[in-house]
């Protein structure tokens, strides 16, 4: 079952507490699409500059992501975002963030995606959301993400995006933020009246919660003492739990949950390293005894 | 097998976002006796002043919870708490605190409790903690709770009852003040090297942690839409966990796990309103029914 992804490439520089990296591989597309590609084919739709290390695209591609949708832009420079985490590591200050070739970049999608099966739409403005989604025919299931800043100055293009698509993940900040309303709850429910058939809340170390008609449940995360570096969590989840799917062809509820407690061992490999480090060490069969490890801590 | 708690009885006066309630029936000993006897006969120690309201009593003692070792104390106050909880629900200031009755309260136990089996040291100064374990023979479990004032002013006296102690109920702030680290998971283990056999950390509407030398779970709140009043939550956790194993007569890891999810799903009721109200409209085959959906929701 085809999976595309739209969203940032980048190139961040991260700082912990304890470390700091300059210039490493990320980008919401590339967790995503690192992250689908345990479970499924993945195919890459975003825009880096000329400066792009071509052994990062390489990286991908023995991978088996397809990247045939990324645009190298001609005189551009690539997305780059600069953060430092506070000693939480779960509260992180954006200390610098170059647009570059993201600033007018327009994803076309490549006519062979135009027919894709599952579709996820990063973060990213929702006008630019709608457009992409206006390129795809008869997509099955079509789930984004969106983050505060679009929350507080695009809030109609918001309401449109969410009207025509079938599931929303965010975080519960945004969550929060967004319907004014302190108990996750609740706001899951409030935002899944907003349009989406479901809503997924990411709690970062505490989990995630879903959210359709009939359903509410919440999932803890996978507990680990080796919390690195969090950057690229969420997208790491959501491309864990669509590529679940893509690869299952099916998003019934029992589906559905087993592709969010996927996400959520992704997550939990992804910040145990910078980067992509983590989840370049390991294999599907460490998700899938993680996986076992994980049922056995939830059942009793 | 018989279960005894130590800890205050306190009238509370509570202020949340939305409404407020003076001279309400509260307290650590209050609140985990109630919850633990929905599982288990209970035997109540602490200490009111003249002012206490006899219907409180009474409202225990229908219950079937032991007010034996309720101590009346002449001319005395009741301990008093009035608090403020931050929209969050979660976080909350004290505004006021008159120890009254506790400030010299001594507690003694009836000579039928000194050969109790199950003992739970609700919040109080680890130096009386110990007073009280002293006067126990051979208890077959005993679990205490604590707070971040004893962890910045009597660390020594606290070490000295971890060495002491079975098991220890903290929340997740109190752990990470203690351990100065802020990954849960780490912190868990390093409070286990400090003398219990097994740790618990609630962290509130993200559920609880559970560390022992060869396990380390977590298992989510149960979503509630209905946070009225958070007061005794832990006390509740405390209570149901306790409860559930003094019923059940042994604390194996399977059993111990049961028992921590049983603490949430009394916490999870307890918190739907003020005082004991809520749990007084609930009946253990309540807490059975909400158990099978728990088990539901952590199943796939």
């Amino acid at each position: 079952m085809s999976l595309v992804v739209v969203g940032s490439v980048a190139l961040d520089s991260v700082e912990t507490p304890s470390e700091r990296r300059d210039d490493i591989l990320g980008g919401s597309a590339v967790y995503f699409a690192y992250a689908a590609s345990f479970f499924s084919k993945v195919h890459l739709v975003g825009a880096v500059g000329e400066d792009w290390p071509g052994e990062h695209t390489t990286l991908l591609d023995r991978r088996g992501i397809d990247t045939a949708g990324l645009q190298v832009v001609r005189g551009g420079k690539t997305f780059r975002w600069r953060g430092r985490y506070l000693p939480n590591m779960n509260d992180r200050e954006t200390l610098d963030v170059q647009l570059n070739v993201l600033d007018t970049f327009q994803p076309q999608l490549p006519e062979a995606l135009r027919r894709c099966e599952f579709l996820f739409l990063a973060n990213g403005t929702p006008v630019l959301q709608q457009q992409v989604l206006a390129q795809v025919t008869g997509p099955r299931l079509v789930v984004a993400d969106t983050m505060d800043l679009w929350i507080r100055t695009q809030h109609a293009e918001l309401m449109k995006l969410f009207k025509k698509i079938d599931g929303l993940v965010m975080n519960d900040a945004e969550a929060r933020l967004l319907t004014g309303d302190e108990n996750l709850v609740r706001a899951g429910h409030a935002i899944r009246a907003l349009g989406p058939k479901f809503v997924v809340i990411k709690k970062g170390e505490h989990g995630a919660m879903f959210f359709s008609e009939h359903e509410t449940y919440v999932l803890p995360a996978f507990p680990t003492s080796e919390v690195v570096d969090p950057t690229g969590a969420g997208d790491s989840f959501a491309g864990g739990m669509m590529g679940y799917l893509a690869a299952q062809g099916n998003f019934e509820p029992r589906t559905l949950k087993e592709a969010l407690a996927y996400g959520i061992l992704v997550a939990s490999y992804n910040v145990e390293d910078f980067s992509l480090e983590r989840l370049k060490s390991i294999e599907r069969a460490d998700l899938d005894r993680r996986m076992q490890a994980y049922r056995k801590m939830l059942s009793f």
